[in-house]
């Protein structure tokens, strides 16, 4: 995505070979034109796919999502995170582990937002080693309902979260594909 | 707004006299079609403000300010929330007490994303005590940038945040007033 590739490499920091910052238009500061093409391009992609219900997590990937169920015309359901453990027989939970952090944390969902009818759109701002995903993937599966797609703002393709969800059989679609930040430079694939 | 005043009759819940639970159309499902609607009704209202930057705080702020900030055209930013303290010269700190919880957290901003030229117009889910529009008032008064709106998507008016904030010399503007939560009821001001 072309207008989305130009913010990246006019306002994106290379903080050091593994961090991209892009705090000026997404994870801090949002540009919420930006945010309704983005909503626009994942619509467009997965048009075909009857999708009923959108899904992040909190809290930045709440923008791009909102959009894009917005031009779905769903609804959007966002993971809650926890630091701690909950034990409540309405969540749907599970433990990730944060390989950026060195932290676990907990993802949940009410019971009464992802149903077995659903066809679920799962979006996030950034695909890296693939935990988060991997944690939203297991939350839809114990819902019953199907993954029907997952849209990525920002995918960091030199780390491993594409292959573990190829390897699983799933295919991420990414709107803009870093290939490396060495040196302060942000390469795109 | 009659139609979110629509949405909380059919589908918010009061918990007890404090608490109206709204996670089936804003605080964990969204709907986006009436965020869109939201983000109209404050543009209308502030329309004449020269409003430079919207501002909220993460989580639940952000679907309802994202499409405030598209009907104005103007980026939106997020105070981020966190419970340890952080000593960084670039950014705006404040400490806010919260009475539902009981407990401090503390709400930042990196000096970047607000200035002494912007005109903000402050958008939160909800006002009760007042304490998180109060900190986001001292983030906003740190920057130097004027104050120039409070919108507020649902007030619960029986609680003290509005009386506060009119004895501050501001005027919240909100979408939906509560008078009680008592015996379970949701009665409208």
């Amino acid at each position: 995505m072309q207008e989305l590739i130009q913010y990246i490499k006019t306002h994106g920091e290379a903080l050091d070979q593994n961090v991209l910052k892009v705090d000026a238009f997404l994870n801090h500061q949002i540009e919420p034109v930006l945010m309704d093409h983005i909503g626009q391009a994942f619509m467009q992609h997965f048009k075909n796919h009857k999708i009923t219900k959108v899904v992040t997590i909190e809290t930045s990937g709440i923008a791009p999502a909102v959009f894009t169920a917005l031009h779905f015309n769903v609804p959007l359901v966002f993971l809650k995170k926890n630091v701690s453990r909950i034990h409540n027989q309405h969540l749907y939970h599970t433990t990730v582990h944060s390989y950026t952090k060195d932290i676990d944390y907990e993802l949940s969902c009410n019971h009464k937002y992802l149903s077995a009818d659903d066809s679920i759109l799962f979006i996030d701002d950034f695909l890296a080693n693939g935990e988060a995903c991997l944690g939203a993937i297991d939350i839809i599966r114990q819902s019953g309902a199907s993954l029907s797609g997952i849209g990525i703002v920002i995918e960091k393709s030199f780390q491993p979260g594409r292959d573990i969800l190829t390897k699983k059989g799933y295919e991420p679609y990414s709107l803009a594909r870093i290939a490396s930040l060495d040196k302060g430079q942000i390469t795109f694939l």
